[in-house]
């Protein structure tokens, strides 16, 4: 049995769990439509999505030039134009994914279909807003925008793949991290009595803020420990910090270790690790380890 | 060889070996208490626990926003009559506890128990001393309630499995610690001589200081080096720290690394990665994944 | 089955496929000169290593001298002689290394022909220029030389390896980065909006500078949050930054233990981690240490 | 063939080829010396020990305190008594070592022997300089004393386990901080064309100690890049470090994980994770895997 091309490279937006849960069309100009915007494998669909990340990276980088104040002075006017354009190009093209689609209200409530919208509502909200809200609330709906280069994960499989990696371990570094809050409170707290308000620590918020920029190795110095003792527990936290660094570091690498040996084809380093053994013939199970022969869960011969 | 049932995601409160140190009742209002405190199978017992986490939450956001002076300024009052209801609340919880066990006074030298005391003691000891005592004292003995966040980590296993990892590698850790200590150390005398009080290394304990927030990568930053040779020390410490600090984290990667390959099924990681298939009883194979079913060598049934 | 010579301590300047790909003479006086240039094994070839070697670190510690202003007061006139001096013999240097290669334009296009122009070019250009340009222009191309420290990278095979090796996780390691700089751009415009221009963050670049030292734990001080929402926006993105960073050490380290474990010879820490030695021929059994001559599982000798 | 006991947690000063080297005495009241002050399995030997590491924590303690302006100017004189006790003690120590052992002149070279008499002579050396020297030289001959520390190391198998790992990686760490000094010479001469004098960066040497401390995620925040460029390079920079950072602790990983894997006994985690098989009965090689049944050196079977 010959090892079947891998998709591994393939940039397709919807995977085939999607392609069900959204109504892929059948025929007729939704499907063609559907294969330029939600699939990459044909030239127009390659295309449309290379000119897509440009528009988004060039809004993006507007919006920021836009926030500059020299450079806003002499060309607020057209940023304002561009604005008005982008806006109307990405309305368009969600109106098209929509429509592609056999079920566009379930895709609108899905992760990609909020981050769409929300690309697009704060330029037609700041319409509406502005005689009855003052101009910082308006901007900040602006530079929700921002959130437009979220798309760009979709155009990556090497970005999923690592979204997938991090989820993986996320809960273990979700517990560690709730772990270190609490150590970061009892410390932030007896820092707040050692030094006090006269010595920047005004409140315990505050020093757990200073606790948490001090175990991260962040270090602002914007507050800084001026007693003998403050400097001492200061200290003690830094090594203390120093040593726990080593806890989620610790997870990961057990995590990438861990995707090296089991080779599961989809994982993040899978793949370019243990070279790729094809899913069984019987079963179609996946993730064989390099060495595996027989298929773990039927017991037929691999390849 | 059936797999057994694994008690990862239990939350009971007390392992089976603190269940005969602490004497759990046999039957009884006292068996129905413990079963309400410490276990959290029933109903009742998962209500109880909910319930208490969020007390404790609550009780430390009280005491963090009591320390903020404008929220204090309005909200003082309040606080107050919170503080004493907590306080009611964790005394009856302490004495119904010690009261449903048979051994109470073997609970009440325990780590948790020492920490349930430690809840308390704040509040009633701020009655007897402000006759005697200055106010600042008293609020230091207030701010040791936060340790109630403490009584938290007995309600996750997580955390348990996470200390459990950390004081695996600790001794190695502090080993580490003490040989960098040692460094640091010297390098913060060296540093005292080189730059001197009026570069602000104002005696060897502030130099050393100045040397952990270095090699710890922190740099606050409240103290810099001036002269050039003090520069060049640093720089050699930073890039020495840099080196350095890999230590700790190797400890706890081949620590981690180690705990998936022997699948110790208590162990921090355990389970999930190797999932401690046994042997193949055909060939003798051995790291088959968890899911295995069939040999991937040989192809024969595993156990 | 003898081990043979592994060539990972050799210094050859070119690899086996760049003495094809250059021309390497096969007589005469090029042989020699090449031999003396590109070669390392004889006498001579050694002796005008180390001797280039020596000369480049010279050349960049008068660069760095030049510098310094008091220094520059007092030897400034030594430093433009030392200047010329040294580019001459890289410029003989360059045309000796053309001279003796069998297809010179190929070498020049190469990496390290680039490097080797760029070494030279500043002195040149800064007579040409003067006339036309300002004298910090000139600057500019004359700190250019800095990049001869480059050429010593062919000097050490180690370093040849380390390059591998970060060539290897390189493009994991972008992704990752690209993943961070889309969550430092989100968070970077949040603080910007949150924290404002009264308190530095003058705009969205600016704000994004700041969110990039947060999360790579820098933490330089120049701006801070002063706000309350901002503090707590810091402490996340601080927490969050800390847990992050372990996911290009853990690529590293996968890619690290991988190269122990597959034994490749030429890899980083190939050779010295497993050895690659053999199966045994009697049981088959694998990953016997370096040092083995007899099967650990069933005693037989190994080849 | 059981197990014997195995001497990982002995705290023998001299390993037994030190003990050939320096010449251990036959009898007498030397050999009665050398026990007590070379050895620790008898009651004396210990006593000795824990008596020798008291003094010296005690005498760093008081050189410490001395250099704190308050404390010296009132318990000075005390601290300068101390000083010369803990001086003679170290004499007669140091005298004491020499004379028990056969050949004094090889320990007195030896590494230990060398701190030894560091620790001895800058005290001394305070009464003859006086006349000659300035104050200030002196302080610093005095506070080499502070090596006196270094002595302690001996005294715990976990320091010498921990030095031996981190010598292990050393010569990988020292290539890959050659390659970032590289990188850093090169940022920190763009940084010094880019920033220049009036932002601080009055020197390429003050440039690349800038670097460095951006590169290591120190970041004091002395020195900031103020220009748009500037700023723009420092964040590059950061990421890159932050990347970069990922290459020591990979290395130390990958050494650690081996460990584990080869089971050396000697080894910094080596015993501890393997469990510590016996060594071979026929030759006396140690280091076998975990699974190991047969010598790998001879071929006997194991215990």
């Amino acid at each position: 049995m010959p090892p079947k091309p891998l998709p591994s490279g393939s940039t397709t937006h919807l995977p085939p769990g999607d392609e069900l849960r959204f109504g892929k069309p059948t025929h007729g100009w939704r499907l063609r439509l559907y294969s330029v915007i939600f699939e990459s494998e044909t030239r127009a669909g390659r295309a449309f999505d290379l000119l897509l990340i440009a528009v988004i990276l060039f809004s993006v980088l507007v919006v920021m030039l836009d926030s500059v104040q020299p450079i806003r002075a002499r060309w607020g006017e057209l940023f304002g134009v561009f604005e008005w354009i982008f806006t109307i190009v990405f309305t368009l093209e969600y109106i098209a994914r929509l429509a592609c689609l056999g079920r566009p209200l379930r895709y609108a409530r899905s992760f990609y279909g909020v981050i769409d919208l929300l690309a697009l509502l704060p330029t037609y909200l700041a319409i509406l807003v502005p005689g009855l809200s003052v101009l910082i609330d308006v901007r900040i709906l602006r530079l929700l925008r921002v959130f437009r280069i979220f798309k760009m994960s979709r155009y990556a499989a090497e970005y999923r793949a690592l979204v997938t990696a991090l989820a993986a371990s996320r809960r273990k570094i979700m517990v560690f991290v709730g772990f270190v809050f609490m150590v970061v409170l009892v410390l932030g707290t007896l820092m707040y009595v050692v030094e006090g308000p006269q010595h920047g620590f005004t409140s315990i918020p505050v020093a757990i803020y200073w606790a948490i920029s001090t175990m991260t190795t962040v270090g602002f110095g914007d507050l800084v420990p001026k007693t003998d003792i403050g400097r001492a527990i200061a200290s003690l936290m830094m090594l203390l910090g120093w040593g726990v660094l080593a806890v989620p570091t610790g997870i990961v690498s057990a995590e990438m270790v861990r995707h090296g040996r089991d080779a599961t084809p989809e994982g993040f380093m899978g793949r370019g690790l243990l070279g790729g053994m094809p899913p069984c013939a019987g079963c179609g199970a996946e993730g064989h380890a390099a060495d595996a022969r027989f298929c773990r869960r039927c017991g037929s011969a691999l390849g």
